[in-house]
């Protein structure tokens, strides 16, 4: 084994406890999967889903919103039509300009020890992002607000399995919506030190970000070019349809030098058709069509393929999440973005209704199906509950328990002769035991993953203990985070930098639009 | 895509209501997992693993207590300790030994429909077994007896998804511990018509099964042993030795040509060394002697290499299952397994005390990891709690649920013409919906896996349902089950004929031992 490989092994293994709180956390940061990914589709299927997508861009076409996006395709030889915006592509363009993104890149937050790399086998995992509610089970059920926002980037911040927020944990509804994103991404950058979101809705939003970035990094908005820091996510408007709003945050992300993840909500049986070889079909002709676009105005801008396809419950046609054609689609949405060498974006979800049985193996597979399937940006992998209309601080701590675990499972196994362990085996008479062997003792503390959350006691130690269930010691464990959580330290100059460029954007917008 | 792969798409994703009970599941019994096996160990750290447990066996060797086997081996060339019954064997012939066995065979219950595959990339799931403790939410946590035994054969039988039933699934104690083994026998032939396996403690209870077994297939011992009915599975009295209990009934079974399953209880940091590596060579030598011993007496016999590594808390000393070593230990036993072309048993598994969302992650992991590492034949796949100590009645529907899921998620998709919906994706307008197309009315009622278990509704009628959480609507489908349960037809005559042997059997055993 390499000696890079053998310190990872043991770094994966070895429990940290978090400054200030009882918590027992891994210390990596990020997983590299080190198995071939899963694929569903045989490359025939492959190529026959990429054939039929490509027909969609040349013959149906995307409805496009922005006058600017349209011409710019039609001088680039795409066929438009003025009276439905429709733009259609010929495939030999759009592989054209899919092929200039770059298959792998980094992003840097104001901590580079918490870049994260974007690409290959690399997996990293997102906090919750975009429920209008948030939950616990000590406040109940309420709508998202910038209190409970500020709590769950700290949570966030405090757990190292999680690298990366994506777009605002919960909608802060208490906060002018013209103007609530300066305040997110001032909570972020004050509370955290991890790579974060723009919000990706219009130019105004991103440009904020940008300046606010640059100042907390201390360097100029045209470094940040150089080394991005941020990311955004945009939707199509499944299906066919590209809004102006997203155009225009994902162009203006991409004239920074900052990442856009193109992202078709393709719920199928809804927003596309019900197989999902269509669905998938569909994702891949928005997908490719709004990465094609970026590269069209700016060649080479660090992109993810990414893929949310689900499908809805067909008995009342609510959507589902964490079913199985989701976990499906996890995996076939990776082989589709290598088949183009792109990043991939993918997620982690459920439908139920509280942090229970359902919620955990709804997640757990849709999350195996994220990081078998490559999902070099897996989001909502901690907290997310109820279909992502909940954000639930109980869950968040069992996503925690269930990522450190997986990295674990994905770690490489040591195979050295000390590990081979021949002379502890010959030092036990058969029938005895290992317990006290100096091979034992010279290793118990760190032999083997220490778990957040879990609770291995006998059925009268536990019931000794108070006999709490998974979600009454999640309670405990995110409060106690909270309680002994410690903002990373900001240079002075550069938060006085921020606090002004935040009054002065804070009056320009009044109550307007940003 | 080929006929029967499509075929088995459609029906892995076809709902049955299950006659009388409003229960959705799937009508697979088992799976072929179409994805190449995930190996954690290179195949040089194979070749460490399997070279340093060879030097276990001839170096260190395995104490037996049976005379019958030592005297066996010591005319086989293998060195015998008369003084401490070690028997050590080079490894020349365990590897000649072990090369003997069948790499995949089929066991045969009553019903010809519910037949199994062991081997290959054949996935088959079993109904917990052995606890000595069971719960459900109604009656609480009470010590195993008869009428919660049948129970739990009921709910092992109504379910599709569990194909097997190991060594009791719970441990009938109200019943005389000499021949509760026929009544569990009776109760596994006359309510269900699936394989089990006899109880391998000693040749007289393995002798029952197959008398049994034969009655109820109406045809003779012999033919039996044509086209084996029952399996056992024996442990090694981990570290390093083989009780005469275990190997009389090893042998009993293959004499008749039934499967033995050889498993080491290799707990790390306790019955085995704390390190990964050093577990998997002491499984590795302890099954394969185990194997080879059966080989030495009846060549050809069927046997299955078993794994059953997993690691005590190092803060309690306490045994943990579900772990990420118990994980990686499901995989790499199942690379161990193939090396020697021997079909694999491994197991799902937690330590949980509750049926909750710890019980629920901790089994995922384990089972992921069985079904990834091609194990033919996992255990307590569905129903084990507290570490084995209790068989638990939600837990059972939970994980019916979640293997439904799996296999779902495990099965073909299908990229047709059809499937494919360019005309579909043509019919609707940019941001459209797909609800009303006919490509979506002909197939929304098989489109999509039918959940038995999860709950989809939104929060508002969720709440107006009750607000049941998954145990709760756990413990509604085990009753719904048990409600509407109808034992398989048994020609009257095989019931007598099996009724009369135990009667005879009872009053010969009275108070003793089989």
């Amino acid at each position: 084994m390499r000696r890079g490989a053998r310190s990872r092994a043991r770094e994966a293994r070895k429990a940290v406890q978090t400054a200030g709180a009882a918590l027992f956390q891994s210390p990596g940061r990020s997983l590299d999967n080190p198995h071939p990914p899963l694929a569903p589709l045989t490359d025939e299927q492959l190529e026959l889903i990429h054939n039929a997508s490509m027909t969609v861009l040349e013959d149906l076409g995307i409805e496009v919103a922005s006058r600017q996006v349209r011409e710019r395709f039609r001088a680039s030889g795409a066929i438009v039509d003025d009276v439905s915006d429709v733009v259609r592509v010929e495939r030999q363009l759009v592989t054209a300009l899919v092929s200039q993104a770059p298959e792998c890149f980094s992003l840097t937050p104001r901590n580079r020890a918490n870049r994260i790399k974007v690409g290959g086998n690399r997996v990293n995992f997102g906090l919750v992002s975009g429920p209008p509610n948030v939950h616990d089970r000590v406040n109940g059920r309420r709508t998202g607000n910038f209190e409970d926002y500020q709590k769950l980037i700290k949570l966030g911040q405090v757990f190292n399995v999680i690298s990366f927020f994506g777009n605002q944990a919960i909608a802060p509804v208490d906060l002018p919506v013209g103007s609530r994103h300066l305040d997110t991404y001032r909570a972020n950058l004050l509370l955290s030190d991890k790579v974060f979101s723009a919000v990706p809705i219009g130019q105004g939003r991103v440009q904020d970000a940008v300046e606010m970035t640059a100042r907390a990094r201390g360097i100029a908005v045209a470094e940040l070019r150089e080394e991005p820091s941020l990311f955004g996510n945009i939707n199509i408007n499944s299906p066919r349809k590209l809004d102006d709003a997203m155009s225009d945050a994902a162009l203006a992300l991409a004239e920074h030098g900052q990442a856009v993840i193109v992202t078709p909500f393709t719920l199928l049986g809804a927003m596309a058709p019900v197989t999902l070889a269509a669905g998938l079909v569909q994702q891949n002709a928005e997908a490719l069509f709004g990465i094609a676009m970026i590269q069209l105005f700016y060649p080479g801008a660090p992109v993810v393929y990414g893929g949310f396809t689900s499908n809805v419950d067909m008995r009342s046609g609510a959507p589902a999440f964490g079913t199985p054609e989701n976990a499906q689609a996890n995996l076939a949405g990776g082989q589709l973005a290598r088949r183009y060498r792109l990043p991939y974006r993918t997620s982690g979800c459920n439908a139920s209704n509280l942090a229970d049985a359902q919620a955990v193996y709804e997640t757990q597979m849709s999350l195996w199906c994220g990081v078998l399937g490559y999902g070099n940006l897996v989001y909502h992998a901690a907290g997310w509950l109820e279909g992502g209309l909940v954000a639930s601080f109980e869950k968040l701590i069992i996503d925690v328990e269930m990522l450190q675990n997986l990295v674990a499972v994905m770690s490489p196994i040591e195979v050295g002769p000390e590990e081979l362990g021949l002379d502890a085996i010959g030092e036990v008479a058969p029938g005895g035991h290992f317990f006290g062997t100096a091979h034992t003792m010279g290793r118990y503390a760190s032999a083997f993953y220490t778990p957040l959350l879990s609770d291995w006691q006998n059925n009268e130690s536990w019931l000794d203990a108070g006999g709490k269930d998974t979600a009454q010691r999640a309670t405990e464990i995110w409060q106690s985070a909270l309680e002994s959580f410690e903002a990373p330290t900001l240079d002075p100059a550069r938060l006085e930098s921020i606090n002004e460029y935040v009054a002065k954007r804070r009056s320009e917008i009044g109550h307007g639009e940003p």
